[in-house]
């Protein structure tokens, strides 16, 4: 059985998954497409088969999509997942879940209200090697008890588009997926740390230190920094009682000249992350295949409403030079360990 | 349109390419599969909805295969390639493409007489990503000239079925491919250099150093040490004129416990090369579904003819305690740059 | 011409500094030495053939001490600082120059009534070699304008005398010398944050993470951890506008064994900065000898007086659970480039 | 006391020894240098308050001096150390002890008959902290039974003096008295490998492999290359039963930038082995201050007389392109556990 996915959006990301899905996944095909680029939409769809869709409505009530793929700019999130909570279908929907925490949670809610998780959010980490290994240190017991965590996000650059706020809610909501699926804990605070701007890219807040205060009083620093430069950089350190697990940038070769020894730093995401986005692809396909709506270890749509709750909370902290606690609603029992079925 | 895979023996490394081919490649299906152990390849044809051959001759003929995965003891190899070859069906051998290089010769002939390549040999180091960055950091010219090379190759155990010359033909096989291949020069003489044996397994004549010398004058030695105990480690550094490259093993994570900083070493061949395995078998597929018969870059029938080569005249210069020279055919012009269109 | 040095204190630190004044420093010997322990001190005196002093006072007043080397507990340094500034002795300070920034700010006042520098404060760090090569790197412009770093400063364990500030006067106040120097700025504020305990030392409020705050709006997280069970790891990254340079532990040998690549951590800051310590002592005999009266590049009383300034303020952050700011004195020109002959 | 060093030869090394021996080591002063280069030596000898010998004959005489350094050309060591062995005095000689094992046997014979050992010979690796961590693991029994070694030497360039058998003599005589130490055997065979020659230096036989075999059975392959352009390259990796430990350059820092994750390599062996000459003197000036007349772990005449029998045979082997076997006299008692008192 191949999964008909409809994917909405044909952007970099959207496009990239477009041909994950009709190319490299296994089990799945690309029913239908949506941009209201309408025209490259038409051009992606007949290079890999698929119908262009007349609006992102008709994609996702089209009976040929079983299940649905959101990558379209983030403000129109909330809405398209809504649409397709209502049609019954699964989504994995591309981060962020939505760009505000409220209409995070009406997603969340109408889930609860459906009485089942159709929805996944495309925090691919969860699915890099080197990430599920610290993961797995941790949760052997390898570094003791876990208590705090370093942790550094660094672009080479980003382009004119990008405005001060999207550290947080674009780059570093990586980050507040990741050490509440490390830690197994809600982030309750964030505090955003004011650092000199890097003269290079002055007209942004670059770089940044925001700390993040766990449930259980772990806490993580952690660096953003869009403008640094010499690649693409994702590292951390989790620290425990007894012990360490650090990630690094995964090492190929080592190249021995012009005096030095060294490693190469991946260029960009694209290189860093591809096979997590392919891993992260394969999983959902596998779980909708094998009748589940989300796959196991994925982010669902509560971890998407904690996330940009986080970022929203980060921001705040950000404008008020000072701490901001993160309110988040009660979790519903669908998204504990008794209601997941 | 998918490719149809008849896959010849169902052993450890065939049941692992019966699943690849089945659920982890893009674009093939399993269409039969045979072993004289019968009931396991009837069992793992059912599993994967696939025809139990009677014998591998009727594998070889079913319509429904469209090509041939060859992955039975290597006594049987060159037989059954060649049956393949009458047959007009690509076919990708698991190394050794035979125990003789005589064997293996006729192969070559055979496929030189058809007049086009349908042969590809399992090594799967050209697949694997480290190997691929040091390949293209030597054609780069990031080393200057390649000069010479270390190598070693190390099991933590082998079986009791493992014995004497298999060190020979059976692990260190995979650097005759590999700096056949990352210098693109043939091997020309073997020296095999007797080490004190290890005392955990004194059987044995293990580690050995083993020095390769190629066409050019540039000089390889490999350490082939099957009985290390502590992990599977590969590695190598390639030495040119203004500098080196090398190829240490995969980074995730590095632990810091107990007075120590380490990174782990893989455990096993299936855990460092699964991926190349993976890439391997979608290269070819790919390369069936584009036309092709041979994967680009992948090891081809002189290639397998050659490395069955350097084995012989290593296990001779073992025997005789000296250096050996390989005995090469003239290579066809199928397998230069100009026969291969 | 040999530099006779008076010793007060053979404590731990005191004992090991005597041993190197008298055998591997060269230049120098150890003209007397002084504990209230007299019996330890009567025998350490006559192990290396040095006077056994009545007092410290009279150490420092004794015409064969050129030179007085402060290895007593911290709060009687100010004060036998003082007397040495009496006597027109150089003298070389263990950290901390003061217990509090007020008697540290008099013996820069007394330094300024005199006119000229003879206080070393023995941050050892800018002996090492680590370090000064991070401050090379920084200073050649090699990772463009600094910006940020990150710190970790653990140790295996503490004794039992170690009470909670001192993770913050004892341990930290290292990392808040060494980024004084390295971005050659004065720290304005602190904020320690509270970390989650390790519940390994649960008395202890450890481990920490205190934020530096710079007067050019550089920024600094340094985490303290003074139980961490593991080793001693001292570690930075200074990360710059086109490029970060890191001080990792040093490396000898890389050990494979039991399934893992492993370097070792050093167990203890003897290992670790017992060059630094040698290094340090022999810069400070060289100038001595040369005529100076503080070795070039080490910290002097300005600079231990801001150490113990930051601390105190980071003791204050701490109290009050939020950001402190450091009040400095006015730089007198004694300390600046203008006035330093 | 203060040990009185005579200095024969002041070329760059011996230059820095003079400065070492009047500078930083600990109980020693330069009494006396001489070089046939007389004002050199005079300049030398009078900016450290030494006298200018008129002879090397006049120097080993002169009673202010108690002990002497031999930093001649090397085809004068031989004799030199004769005459300090006839005058009683200890003597370090920079390597090799002779050049030819004829001449090393020699002063062998001579320390036998005078019934004690005074000779050092300069393999400075043997202070080395790297090389130290290697024996201490072997000797710990970390890699259970040491079998085989890897190991490269690699200098970026030669000066137009170095001329083809130096790699053997000069270069890779270290790799003779190294391995001949770790693996506390002597090595009874050598074979030189023809290897493509560097394009840069084609006048060369550059790079070099040699295989030496010890009296157990273990087996090394070393790699010379002096011309590889990118830095000063020492490692090695020494593989035992249940493990390995490997030698890599010491790390300071790491630079991110650019793109790459760097280490600096080495420029020149100054800068890499510059502390362990230091150590090597001070352990030679501890002893002799001690009474003894040899630094315990340090190379002796034997040692001496056993790396250039090594050299020798190497040349011998790279002349009729073969295996050549060490021929050693019998090793006297003064030189085995019993006979070193």
């Amino acid at each position: 059985m191949t999964v008909g996915v409809g994917v909405i959006g044909t952007g970099m990301i959207g496009t990239q998954h477009v041909h994950r899905l009709s190319r490299a996944v296994v089990g799945s095909s690309v029913a239908a497409v949506f941009d209201v680029a309408s025209d490259r939409a038409a051009a992606l769809a007949q290079e890999v088969g698929a119908r262009a869709a007349g609006s992102w409505s008709d994609l996702v009530e089209d009976p040929q999509v079983d299940a649905v793929m959101v990558a379209s700019p983030g403000d129109l999130h909330a809405e398209q997942v809504l649409a397709c909570l209502a049609a019954g279908k699964p989504v994995l929907c591309e981060k962020p879940l939505a760009t505000t925490a409220d209409d995070a949670l009406k997603v969340v809610e109408a889930e609860v209200a459906a009485g089942r998780r159709l929805v996944q959010v495309g925090f691919m980490r969860r699915y890099d090697a080197g990430f599920r290994d610290v993961k797995a240190a941790i949760d052997a017991g390898e570094i003791g008890e876990p208590l705090l965590a370093h942790a550094v996000h660094r672009n080479p650059s980003v382009p004119d588009t990008f405005v001060g706020e999207m550290s947080l809610t674009d780059s570093l909501v990586h980050e507040f997926d990741t050490f509440r699926w490390l830690f197994a804990q809600e982030i309750v605070a964030t505090t955003v740390i004011a650092v000199r701007h890097s003269p290079l890219a002055s007209h942004l807040r670059d770089p940044q230190i925001v700390l993040l205060e766990l449930a259980n009083g772990a806490v993580v620093d952690a660096e953003s920094f869009v403008n640094c430069r010499y690649g693409y950089d994702v590292r951390c350190e989790v620290v425990g009682s007894t012990g360490t697990v650090a990630l690094d940038n995964p090492r190929t070769t080592i190249v021995l000249g012009d005096g030095r020894r060294g490693e190469q730093v991946p260029p960009d995401w694209g290189v860093r992350f591809g096979q997590a986005y392919q891993d992260e692809l394969q999983a959902w396909i596998d779980a909708l295949a094998g009748g589940a709506t989300v796959a196991p270890g994925a982010s669902d749509a509560w971890d998407g409403y904690a996330a940009i709750s986080v970022a929203e909370t980060a921001v705040a902290s950000f404008t008020r030079h000072g701490r901001a606690e993160v309110r988040l609603a009660d979790k519903p029992r669908l998204y504990t360990g008794e209601g997941r079925s």
